[in-house]
């Protein structure tokens, strides 16, 4: 169970890097990046197992035996999650699958979304001038449940990062009615440390009346906001200081 | 600004090892790991800037200028912090440093110790079975400085994980009254992804009688401690499925 990181293939571990080169099979969420399935070697089968799976869709309870069974034939089988396999997947539940069919698990975590958009947008997620604390959670959530439960988010030395934030207008007005400053500085950020990537800085009032970001996106809330050096809707990704090219040479 | 991870040098970002690889000058926290420092060319001047570093040690009102002038000189500087550079260091006010004497910066993120000893604990810090969010603290306090806030953390769908959590029967006391069960399950671990890795799982009730861990260590604390692959006191280093070996021939 590999961690992919936020898309940026040099944002890959090295053990990450090292077990893709070795799969025999290498099943995928939607959202890993192209230019992370790249490094797959040729030999591997490669499996998009994602929800967003264009027409045919394919659920948990689908995935959890596939894994099993691959493994069952032999194969040493890549289970590649976007970001971090333990942070917002379904790691526990495919991990529970794979224990009670006997299979042994390695786990290589990855750079999660939070920590990828704090570092191109230059934010401290905890500073001891303004942020104790880091909450992460999830606005998603399957059709028919519950929304998230804001209640005792109102502190504000707490840094929140929201994952799949999607209609952030109703995030908004939940943090708020948690108790939040409505003039608490936040950031919209889309498709992290890719080319693609964009971001809004705003506040949590006017969040309200900002455009949807594409897919994937997070919302960083806090006063550690105030200090990023990302301006509303700046491009930012950089090239690094040395100029050298090609992703290919340089991993 | 290059985050060093928890340890295992394969657990560095193919872009922070490129940057390593590059830089004139490293200054480096304590707690990066000898087997992360050995991967700095020869050529590079490497500099302990820890806290901890033996007998004299260095404040940050030094290391910031310190920084600049590294900078000032042309040097490529590598400011190497173990885990994540945005998350429990002081990355925020060395970035304040560096932007007011206008040198530029950049920031590669780094598997932060949640996270890699979630992967080593097979736990998913987040799983819609038990948790629903994350919340990260640390527990360490400059002396004379206030206890932690422990309030708000009563939240059994919560997962919290504590850093340099010190004497952490204090913290469980803290936490046992912020409202938490005295049975909910937690796990500390020390020197995660090294060698030297230990864990114990055990109650917030029992934590109090359980001896300190060598730093660095963690806590984590909620129902997904339950599914841990880890019991107590194991050591936990596995080798990967394949079985090449040294470090080296892999990166």
């Amino acid at each position: 169970m590999v961690g992919a990181g936020p898309g940026d293939p040099e944002l890959l571990t090295l053990k990450a890097l090292n077990r893709l080169r070795s799969g025999d099979v290498v099943l995928h969420d939607a959202l890993v990046s192209a230019e992370v399935l790249a490094l797959v070697p040729l030999s591997a089968r490669v499996l998009n197992v994602g929800k967003r799976c264009g027409r045919k869709c394919i659920t948990q309870q689908e995935i959890n035996p596939l894994l099993v069974s691959f493994a069952a034939e032999g194969k040493l089988v890549v289970r590649l999650k976007s970001g971090d396999p333990l942070l917002f997947g379904r790691g526990g539940e495919e991990i529970d699958a794979l224990r009670q069919a006997d299979v042994d698990v390695e786990i290589v975590p990855g750079i999660t979304a939070a920590v990828a958009a704090a570092s191109a947008a230059e934010i401290s997620l905890t500073d001891r001038r303004y942020a104790d604390r880091l909450l992460l959670l999830s606005a998603h959530r399957a059709p028919g449940k519950a929304e998230p439960d804001w209640r005792g988010l109102s502190d504000s030395r707490t840094t929140i990062v929201v994952y799949m934030p999607g209609d952030h207008k109703n995030i908004a007005k939940g943090l708020i009615r948690s108790g939040l400053n409505g003039q608490a500085p936040c950031m919209l950020i889309s498709k992290i440390s890719l080319p693609e990537q964009q971001s809004f800085k705003t506040t949590l009032e006017a969040l309200r009346h900002m455009p949807l970001l594409p897919a994937p996106s997070l919302l960083i809330v806090g006063e550690t906001v105030a200090t990023a050096r990302l301006t509303e809707h700046q491009p930012v990704y950089r090239q690094p200081p040395q100029t050298k090219t090609g992703t290919e040479n340089r991993l």
